[in-house]
């Protein structure tokens, strides 16, 4: 998978493989015959079937679980749109590295292999307030580490980010593709203040006006008010696709950043689930959009890619009754009466 | 601990133990420093804190977790309440045994021991339409199957029930305390159809006119229209309580066991979080009336302790957070701009 222009990446999305209907079929059939009433595990009953067709086995496994984070910095950081400074994007990653941030521990306690991909740090995106975050060849390099970095045996694949400043860039996004207006879309991200918010508010406005005349071009708007790692999550999620690879969403950065997929085909994520709702403003109005049930809503906001790894553990859960349940006929249970 | 009369129960609800300020404080604190953005993990914040305040540490484990699922017959399962036969509850009380129902897998995922406790399945309680489910010898004698089933070197306790018919006794037990009458609190439970839920409705108000004197005394309600598992849960529950030991509710029913409790005492529940909120009708509207919020909605509705372990999940994810991330120092992070 090479993409050397945009175009490569729109003709990509409408040719996208379907799922296995007749996985799913098989494992929507096993959870009538479990010793449970029918529909008793709620949404565990989805997810298993979720998994097996896009995984094609009636008992779909999680023995090889990656989550990948994608860092990148930005040069809107400058206006002071985030509560902390933008080395810390670097600082998070050396953190990472070491072990001692959130998602370290649960990726650990999911049976995950996390793999971190820092991307340019020292080349923030541009100010896009003033002009394109990135050029075609510079999205389309981000765009590549994220389709490069999913693994070729991979039963599952998590994905989140970090990068100080990067729900601005989220907001413009969902902003310019959504409308709505920065009033709609921008929330305090790790916490800025008032004067902080009111900042993000401006700068997403003013980037809106720059870049009015791309704003119906999903991977144009990605390019101009994006961030590197919101371009290889893009990238990473449609190479999952491509191979079969069902995916979790992070958070709110993570599902502004394959909004342009779906916009590109209306079935791009089918693929995906949410992995739960952030605290952070504008998700619960992302995921409503893009017809994403949230699977956890724990008011996280710490992006990292940590909603979408506690939710593997929801999978394992769904896993181990899907595949581990005795059938009625098995245990001598009775029927419904 | 032993009960010989109601009131036994009544005045050790008096004079409960409180939680453990100092460790909870310490737990606080600690959050404030980890590196992510103070309040980013939401509500596994809290409840590593819960944890500390409970368990006396400022860093608390999940070593000895344990799952107790109690499990009773109903008198009223013979008036076609249940989409299920009555035979059910020792059927599956045989699956848990053989390690074929959810519970086995998700406890095991969990890292749970799971402790089945079957009480006296071959006596049905009456059908308390027209007598008390249980006298108040036999209420003790259950409500001591729970009390006694908690272990002595626990961190964590999930409580869960197994018995055919017993949304019924559920809900009556919420209408007699709560008020709204069968409307509010009767649901499908298993799945029963419109006539199914048409007989709990009429069960439910024909045992409300029939207790119409004891409806100001929760133990006298827990006792006439109650249920064996119910009642263990509720002494499990207290137990726990006085050992300072975090419980973990299930569904409806364990939460409707419980209720009684809170009644006695405004306080009686804060060793407990609710595990998940089912897609049993009532169970959404008991959890705001105790004021309980609960940790999961994936419209589970199996009963079995199945959410609650599920929910287990969450508090190892909180843990491994709170108790293996670095610090902003340790890391060399730097804090807010």
């Amino acid at each position: 998978m090479q993409f050397s222009k945009l175009d490569d990446i729109n003709a990509l999305c409408r040719d996208l493989p379907e799922g296995d209907s007749h996985a799913a079929d098989a494992a929507a059939a096993r959870q009538q015959v479990l010793t449970k009433p029918p529909g008793s595990l709620g949404r565990l009953e989805g997810l298993a079937i979720w998994l097996a067709r896009w995984q094609g086995r009636e008992k779909p496994r999680l023995e090889r679980v990656a989550i990948s984070v994608f860092a990148g910095n930005h040069g809107i950081a400058a206006r002071g749109v985030s509560a902390y400074p933008a080395e810390v994007t670097a600082q998070m990653v050396a953190n990472f590295s070491a072990g001692g941030a959130a998602i370290n521990q649960i990726a650990k306690l999911a049976g995950a292999e996390l793999k971190v991909e820092a991307i340019e740090l020292d080349r923030p995106t541009r100010d896009f307030t003033a002009a394109s975050a990135m050029d075609t060849d510079e999205f389309l390099r981000a765009f590549d580490v994220g389709v490069r970095s999913v693994p070729d045996d991979c039963d599952l694949l998590a994905v989140g980010e970090m990068g100080i400043a990067n729900t601005t860039a989220a907001a413009a996004l969902c902003a310019a593709l959504l409308g709505g207006g920065a009033e709609r879309w921008a929330g305090r991200g790790t916490g800025v203040d008032d004067a902080g918010l009111a900042r993000k508010r401006a700068t997403i406005e003013a980037a809106l006006d720059f870049h009015r005349g791309i704003l119906a071009e999903p991977l144009r708007v990605a390019a101009g008010m994006g961030g590197r790692e919101l371009a290889a999550i893009a990238g990473s999620v449609l190479a999952a696709r491509s191979r079969r690879i069902p995916v979790l969403l992070d958070g709110f950065v993570a599902t502004a950043a394959v909004l342009p997929l779906a916009q590109l085909a209306p079935d791009a994520l089918d693929h995906c689930r949410a992995g739960h709702v952030s605290a952070e403003a504008g998700h619960r109005a992302l995921l409503r959009e893009l017809k994403l049930d949230p699977l956890l809503d724990l008011g996280m906001r710490l992006g990292e890619a940590s909603g979408a790894a506690v939710a593997i553990l929801l999978l394992r859960a769904a896993l181990a009754c899907h595949n581990g349940m005795a059938t009625f006929a098995e245990a001598g249970v009775s029927g419904r009466g």
